[in-house]
């Protein structure tokens, strides 16, 4: 019955629409009517700027980020530190760490973490590239910005034993109380790699 | 420092993409890297499904749903009733009707209820197509599918008496218990309703 509503145009749309992480099939719908509404200021834009997304965004072959170009602008920017590579798991990790302004040097995603669990192999993550890229002596230190979890761990130790060769010095981040955040809500883990790793005022 | 990270087209589509009801600047940035992943699966389509829907759908001139046509394609289906207008506020309204099969008659889209506070006054609805096409003999009863709150009721007001030179029947719809919904949770006023309009077992 919903295919009689209003053509298979707007059904398809929304179905497209409710596939796109934080929307569902009932906030699509919702969506859709907004762009409808704002057809010149929002629809029309979106659309362009998706097609040109589509057709002009690649993965850069040195890192691993998105962008316009391979090599991309990060790999590319002479005034980055070219000595320390900061491997992240994703994109989304890369960018926040950009965003947090952490570090101006270069970046490595590995496009995974190591889950034995959902069948992600060493072969599954960008590390030869990385090795080879690490054995480059200007390159001396390899910051593993992974997630605090099981496979960000297991990934970080799996990463250490492997660039031994390169003979390059691997940091992990440190761990401790988020910035803003209360003790009470903390979990035992957090609180006491905190203690461990407290420092002078 | 965002500008620098992927090229202005990534930050134009976060951009525009965050305006979309339901997403903000941090989802609308997770959903671009989810778009990206699945290029051709989801970000080319959507984009082409967009640009369809921008370029050809339209507002029926007769009931004001959004369609491919006009008249649409509700308005066109000469399995209605002809002798039922539901008046609804908005295409979300019409929409959630027809999703639950309620009632398959013509449709009337309001395209706002009455605000003195908002400064949405009765020239801003579509009233005079609403009072001619109530005008035609064929026509014995517009229904008031508008919200139960102040506004959707004051509207509801504002149309029986203007309808009244029509001569047409004027209902609304009923108040009561939801389908699903516990006593305990219901205010008194739908309480009240439900118990005035107590049915018949």
């Amino acid at each position: 019955m919903a295919q009689a509503l209003a053509g298979p145009e707007i059904e398809r749309l929304i179905q497209l629409l409710a596939r796109v992480p934080g929307l569902g099939p009932r906030s699509a719908r919702r969506a859709v009517l907004h762009l409808m509404k704002k057809r010149e200021d929002l629809l029309t834009p979106l659309a362009e700027a998706m097609r040109i997304a589509a057709e002009r965004i690649m993965t850069c072959e040195t890192c691993g980020n998105l962008d316009t170009a391979s090599p991309c602008t990060l790999c590319r920017d002479a005034r980055r530190d070219g000595s320390i590579i900061v491997v992240v798991e994703s994109v989304g990790d890369l960018w926040a760490l950009e965003r947090a302004g952490a570090m101006r040097a270069q970046y490595h995603v590995l496009g995974a973490t190591l889950s034995p669990f959902d069948g992600i192999g060493p072969e599954d993550l960008a590390l030869p590239s990385l090795l080879e890229r690490a054995m480059n002596p200007a390159v001396r230190e390899v910051i593993l910005a992974l997630n605090a979890t099981v496979e960000g761990q297991t990934t970080a130790h799996y990463i250490t034993d492997l660039l031994t060769p390169a003979g390059v010095k691997v940091t992990r981040l440190a761990h401790g109380v988020p910035v803003g955040g209360e003790l009470d809500y903390l979990d035992e883990g957090t609180l006491s790699a905190a203690m461990l790793s407290r420092t002078c005022l």
